[in-house]
């Protein structure tokens, strides 16, 4: 490959002879796109690095997991989001180090990237707690590639137990289990109880996948715990009323290949489970350690960035941090939480200050506005907590779903999503329950062996 | 694993003591979901077989391919067509053998289906004309996993293209070949062009999208061989105004990475292009071998199995194929072609059959009803031939989205690809446009290496 920078801005397009300030931003998640979209009009080159070639809607993902959505409804392509942004470049890549004394990254391949500034907004991994090996066995849901082998597994679990014989093993294949009782966990769980208990229904023929158990398990005294300790009974009680087990204090202490062990108290108990997934942690994503070996930047324990007031690098003050990578701690008594408000609010700041700094203006402190949380409770019922008012049950749910399409970021989206969820909420269906990947059959086989 | 048959209709559901005649479909395409479906309300048991859990609606896939619409637009999960069908059990699992004399079915696992008649509908398989070695240099689109193959190429190309200094390497990859200008290399061609042409013209910063070349290449002497000669003109006219250098009389001899070198008369040319796409050829799916040599049918060169009039294999009257994978010679001075007409009928007529003979009665001859054919050229052209009136440019295009819409197996999928569609339409976009797969960059380094 010939050796010169990659990245060349139409000389065309720029007016300036000198070049701009340039403003690096790695990831297109909601921080880092929030960022981008920031600097319109602004006069700086803007360059979008990601490894992927769309901005992911993450709080719909489980949707695709259990087939009420496809892909494409809720990932738009990053450079048609940005189209119209003309001082903006967005680059397929992917960052493996960071030389911040000569102000450039460098990405997969050797392609080199010099910044004036640079944000930093690659988000979060799951986190299996010191168990990596679990991950096979319990996969957990961050890509959409994770979604769709997690919707391979729901549905192959059906099928394999309409073909099986042996009644314990049926029983182990229409056992799921769902590790962790945050929004996530509470969202997949009432998604695969309204699966078996509506969707399938009638589709088999030698099962009743209406006998299918649904556990949930969290470490925690009581589901949703970010949320007020009465909307947290609410959710429960709606759990136990669509039928899913709900089991708090409670952890896994052993994985196994259709086996998983939790344990209460004292009291240890091995579940016998085909399906695990696992909803209970996440860390910052491996570019956290780059990032804090190559600026002397301290992490926490979850390998995200400590970073200062204006999310900028302790030494680095053109290096800024934001969403699910960086750790807040200048607001409240905990860290700033990992969810996709911080990020946008974070990524429309650190753009404001880097705009005021080549203005030689001073921006105002960073304040986090909580507009409130919402979680989903299966088809009809959510929890909605703004703050200043609370509330259950289906009006909760139409905020919920009106909220979750206003965010969607092309309208595009907005109309497919709406129409599709409005077709699957009146006729219980779900039509993008697919089961794909190369050799659906065979790569599932060493179940059938036990 | 338990040695019992696996297919265990639910007694309760089942009023006769003996048991009934019991049909076995292997295939859930447009052959045998059309059979499964005539067989609503008869007094048989039918156990519909696929490798996959849905049937899909194969004249969309390329929509797939371009990025146009999500893979669950074009599926339908089987069991959810089939629910309210209560005679009829659907099976995730794939045939391997056939024992005629026994009349058992084997399948992948060792389990084995026992029927009294058998319909085999596995369709056809992408045919290189003995190049096996080209399929990774040049993909086909059969499958969902094909389409999202071709996807990440086509999306991949353009987003090396913009990363690219050489220009040399960014015309290759800027530079698209289509092999085979029937229905499907047609509408491929056109729909590229549509994407670079429009879709993308503002989305790329350093590369300019307008600049892509498309090559459609032909070894007939016309674009649409099995149209009328008429349609063939005004379809390659169409294409030329859209963008697309049409070459017919010209077959591919060589295919390397990145080159493919074709042949017209005794002049001979290689093609510097990234992306190479084959719409060339069909064979019968790999099961009609194991059918030719287990029931001792006569297949053709493309593998398809030659069926008496009423598509059953020869001294087999219990037997029978249909869709793709026969060959059909009594009707008309060629074979029936493969297209999902031909499956749909055949599908209802070996229902019939079955019914007849369990009433002692005969059934009337088959005869196809050939309604004609249709083929889209890029985003508002298409030529139409209902035999009894032939018509082209945006009429022919609305006449063409309507019947493809109508024919969606799922009222669901109906309203999604429609409100798809005419957002696509009016806005030139494409939101599916998704690069997906684990590592979507590494996985095609190998071309940045030369």
């Amino acid at each position: 490959m010939v050796e010169t920078a990659p990245v060349r801005l139409d000389s065309a397009k720029t007016t300036a002879t000198t070049h701009p300030h340039r403003v690096v931003i790695v990831g297109g998640g909601f921080g880092g796109l929030y960022a981008a979209q920031s600097f319109k009009g602004s006069p700086v080159e803007v360059t979008l690095v990601d490894r992927r070639n769309f901005h992911l809607f993450q709080p719909l993902l489980y949707q695709v997991a259990i087939g009420g959505l496809s892909p494409g409804d809720i990932a738009s392509p990053l450079r048609s989001v940005l189209k119209r942004q003309k001082n903006t470049q967005v680059l397929l890549g992917e960052m493996t180090d960071i030389d911040a004394d000569q102000q450039v990254l460098h990405l997969k391949d050797g392609d080199t990237l010099p910044y004036d500034s640079l944000i930093l907004a690659t988000g979060s991994a799951h986190h299996y707690f010191g168990n990596d090996h679990w991950e096979s066995l319990a996969p957990s849901i961050k890509t959409i590639e994770d979604a769709l082998e997690v919707r391979r597994r729901i549905f192959l679990a059906f099928e394999k137990a309409e073909l099986e014989p042996d009644p314990d093993i049926r029983a182990a294949l229409l056992t799921f289990v769902v590790v962790g009782a945050g929004p996530t966990g509470v969202e997949l769980a009432g998604a695969i109880a309204d699966l078996a208990y509506n969707t399938l229904k009638k589709d088999f023929r030698s099962i009743d996948p209406t006998q299918t158990r649904i556990i949930l398990v969290e470490g925690m005294d009581r589901v949703l715990p970010p949320f007020d300790p009465s909307l947290s009974k609410r959710a429960a009680e709606d759990l136990e009323r669509l039928g899913i087990h709900v089991r708090t204090k409670t952890f896994v202490t052993a994985l196994e290949e259709d086996k998983v062990t939790v344990k209460s108290g004292d009291a240890e108990e091995t579940i016998r489970a085909h399906t695990v997934l696992w909803a209970a942690g996440v860390r910052a994503s491996s570019l956290g350690k780059v990032v804090a070996e190559k600026t002397g930047a301290p992490s926490d324990r979850a390998g995200r960035i400590m970073v200062e007031p204006d999310f900028s690098v302790p030494n680095h003050p053109n290096i800024f941090v934001i969403g699910d990578l960086a750790h807040y701690a200048h607001q409240g008594e905990r860290p700033l939480p990992g969810v996709a408000p911080v990020a946008m609010q974070g990524g429309k700041y650190v753009a404001r200050v880097i705009r005021d700094r080549l203005n030689n203006q001073s921006t105002p402190a960073f304040t986090y506005t909580d507009s409130g949380s919402l979680a989903i409770i299966g088809r009809s019922s959510a929890v909605v907590d703004l703050n200043w008012i609370k509330f259950t049950g289906f009006s909760a749910w139409i905020i919920w779903a009106l909220v979750h399409v206003m965010f969607l970021i092309e309208f595009d989206n907005k109309i497919i999503v709406m129409t599709q969820w409005m077709w699957n909420f009146f006729t219980r269906n779900q039509g993008a329950r697919l089961i794909t990947g190369r050799d659906v059959i065979k790569s599932d086989s060493a179940f059938m062996k036990q």
